[in-house]
C-alpha cells in the first residue's frame, strides 16, 4: 500500500467495499478531495479507484489502521463480520452501510462496543447513479452513536447528504427496509404492467412515460394514508371505498387472464382486500387493510 | 324531469352513474357550461347536482333520450347492461367509462353497434379529485370509433383531458388496467411499509414525505425497464444484479418477521427474482423476471 503523499485538510475515509455502491462512494470522496483508504476481498476491483488516486490495502486490517473513520459498504452483515474479523478496531468510528436487518445493526453496534469502536449505522436511500448527484436526490438514514455523525457530518454528508433516524441503531436499517420494502411493491406492479402491454401497439417507452407520472400521482397520497393510520380512522378522506377496490381487482385479475399474464404478483394484496371487506369495513379504502398484516402481541 | 330554459351553445352530456367519480364528471361539464342530464339508480345521489343545474333524469330510458352524447359512469361492465336495458340507444354515442376488461370492451361494442350506437370506451386514470384540476394532472384514455372522440372531443376534454389508445375497443381498457394494476402494486409495498414503522418514533406524516420522493425516484426507473424489455436485453444497464436483490430481499423478509409484519404482500415478487435466478441470469436486474409472468402461446 503507498500512502498519497500530499497533505490533505480533508479527514481520510477508510472504505472496505468497492461493488457498485461503494465504489460510487468511493469516487465523491476522492472527488471532494479526501484522502481515501480502499479495500475489497477481490482486488482486481480496487484497480479503477486507485487510478483516480486511491490507497488501496492489501487487508482489511491494514486499511482499518489507516484512519479514524472506517465506513463499510458490502454485501450483507454477515460479510462485514467477515471482512472486519481480523482487524484493531479499537478508537475507530465504524460506520455500516451495509444493508441489514434492524436486529442485525443493533447487534453489530454492540459487537462493535466491545472492541472499542462507536458505531453509527447508515441506511443507503438511493441506487449508485444518485451517488454525488445531489439533483437525483437521495440521501442516508444514520442511527446509533449521534457524536459519531456530528463529528463527520461533513465528511459523511459528501456522497448523499444525512438524516438523523434515532439513538437506536436498527432505527435505520429499519426505515432503510420499509423503504425498499415499498419499492418491491412498486417494481412489483410495474413488471406486471409491463407484461399486460408488452405485445400491444404502443411503445413501451411511451407507455412508461405515463406509467411514471400516474405512479407519481399515485405515490403522492401517502400523506393521506399517514393520516388515516395516525387517527386510526380509515373511513377518513375515502376517494374509493373497499366494495368498488375490490370489484375493480376482479377486473384486473381476469384482464390478466385474458391477456395471458400471471396475477401472482399482485393476488396478495386483492386477498387482503377482499378479507378487510369480509370483515364488514365497507367505508374504508385500502389503508385499513394494514391492520391484517400487523401481528399484535 | 325538467329541462333547463336557458338555450346553452355548448352540447348537452347524458350521464348515467353519480358515484364518486360520475358526480365529479358532472360538477365539470356543468361548471364548463353544459347542459347535462342526470340519471343514478339509487336517486337521492341526483340532488346535490339538481342544486347545480343538471337535469334530472327519473328513468336510463328518459336520461338516453335526452342527447346524443351518452356517458355512462358506472360500477361494472354488467351494471352498464343492466342500466342500459330498456333504453333506444338508437343514433346516440355511446362513451363508456365504467373500468371493465379488455374483452368486455369488445364485446360492449359489438353490442352498442347491434343497437345502432357509435362506441368509444375510455379508461380513467385518475381519481375524482383530480377531475378538472388540470394541475392534478390525469387524463382518459379513448379507443373505439376514432370519430366519436374526434367530434365530441372539446366536451370529453373538459373533465380530464383525453388520450388516444387505439381502434380495438378494449384497448383504452387494457392500459387503464396496466396502470392500475401497478398502482396495486405500489399501494401493497406503501401498506407494508407503513405496518413496519407505524409504531417507531419517527411521525407519519415526515415518514410518507421521504416515502414519496423516494417512489418518486424509484418510478422514474420504469423508462430504462421499458428499454430493456424492448431490447430483449435484461442485464442492460443493470445497477443491483439478482443476487444481491434476492439477498436484499431475504433482509425486506428477516426484518418483517422482527417487527411482526406479516410479508405476504411481498413474497411473491421475491419468489419470482429467486426463480428468475435459480435459471442463472445472475448479470440481470429485475426486469427479466416478467419473462416468468408471461404465459406463451
Ligand atoms: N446497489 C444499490 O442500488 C444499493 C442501494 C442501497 C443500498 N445498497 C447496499 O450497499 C451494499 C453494497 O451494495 P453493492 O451494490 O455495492 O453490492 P455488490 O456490487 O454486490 O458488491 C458487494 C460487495 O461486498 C463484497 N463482499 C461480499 N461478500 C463478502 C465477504 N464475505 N467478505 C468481504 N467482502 C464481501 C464484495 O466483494 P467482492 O468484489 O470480492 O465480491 C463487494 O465488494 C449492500 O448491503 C446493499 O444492500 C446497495
Ligand atoms: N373512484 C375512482 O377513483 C375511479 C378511478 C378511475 C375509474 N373509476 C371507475 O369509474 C366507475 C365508477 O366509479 P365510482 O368511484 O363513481 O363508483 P361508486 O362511487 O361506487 O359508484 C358506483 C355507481 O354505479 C351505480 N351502479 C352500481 N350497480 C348498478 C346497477 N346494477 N345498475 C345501475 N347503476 C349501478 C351506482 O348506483 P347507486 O348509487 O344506485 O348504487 C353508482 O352510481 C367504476 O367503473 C370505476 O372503476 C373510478
Amino acid at each position: 500500500m503507498t500512502h498519497d503523499t500530499t497533505q490533505s485538510t480533508k479527514p481520510r475515509v477508510v472504505l472496505l467495499g468497492l461493488g457498485a455502491m461503494g465504489s460510487a462512494l468511493a469516487r465523491t470522496w476522492l472527488a471532494a478531495g479526501h484522502p481515501v483508504t480502499v479495500w475489497n476481498r477481490t482486488a482486481s476491483r480496487a484497480e479503477p479507484l486507485r487510478a483516480l488516486g486511491a490507497d488501496v490495502a492489501v487487508t482489511a486490517a491494514e486499511a482499518v489502521a489507516s484512519g479514524e473513520l472506517v465506513v463499510t459498504c458490502l454485501f450483507d452483515d454477515a460479510s462485514v463480520g467477515e471482512a472486519l474479523a481480523g482487524t484493531d478496531l479499537d478508537g475507530r468510528d465504524l460506520v455500516e452501510l451495509t444493508t441489514g436487518t434492524p436486529d442485525q445493526a443493533d447487534a453489530r453496534a454492540e459487537w462493535a462496543r466491545q472492541r472499542g469502536a462507536r458505531f453509527l449505522s447508515g441506511g443507503i436511500m438511493a441506487i449508485p447513479p444518485m451517488v454525488g448527484v445531489p439533483e437525483a436526490g437521495g440521501y442516508v438514514f444514520y442511527s446509533g452513536t449521534r457524536e459519531v455523525l456530528t463529528e463527520h457530518e461533513a465528511t459523511l454528508a459528501v456522497p448523499l447528504g444525512t438524516r438523523w433516524a434515532g439513538a437506536r441503531p436498527g432505527a435505520a436499517a429499519l426505515y432503510d427496509i420499509a423503504l425498499l420494502s415499498a419499492m418491491n411493491g412498486l417494481f412489483a406492479g410495474v413488471t406486471h404492467a409491463f407484461a399486460l402491454v408488452r405485445d400491444e401497439e404502443m411503445p413501451l417507452k411511451e407507455f412508461s412515460g405515463l406509467l411514471v407520472s400516474w405512479l407519481n400521482a399515485m405515490a403522492s397520497t401517502a400523506g393521506s394514508m399517514a393520516e388515516q393510520i395516525e387517527s386510526g380512522d380509515y373511513t377518513r378522506d375515502v376517494v374509493a371505498n373497499l366494495p368498488m377496490l375490490v370489484s375493480g381487482n376482479r377486473t384486473l385479475e381476469a384482464a390478466a387472464r385474458e391477456q395471458g399474464v400471471d396475477y401472482r404478483l399482485l393476488s396478495p394484496y386483492s386477498e387482503l382486500l377482499e378479507e378487510r371487506l369480509a370483515q364488514g369495513f365497507d367505508e374504508e379504502g385500502g389503508t385499513g387493510a394494514l391492520e391484517l398484516l400487523v401481528k399484535r402481541p
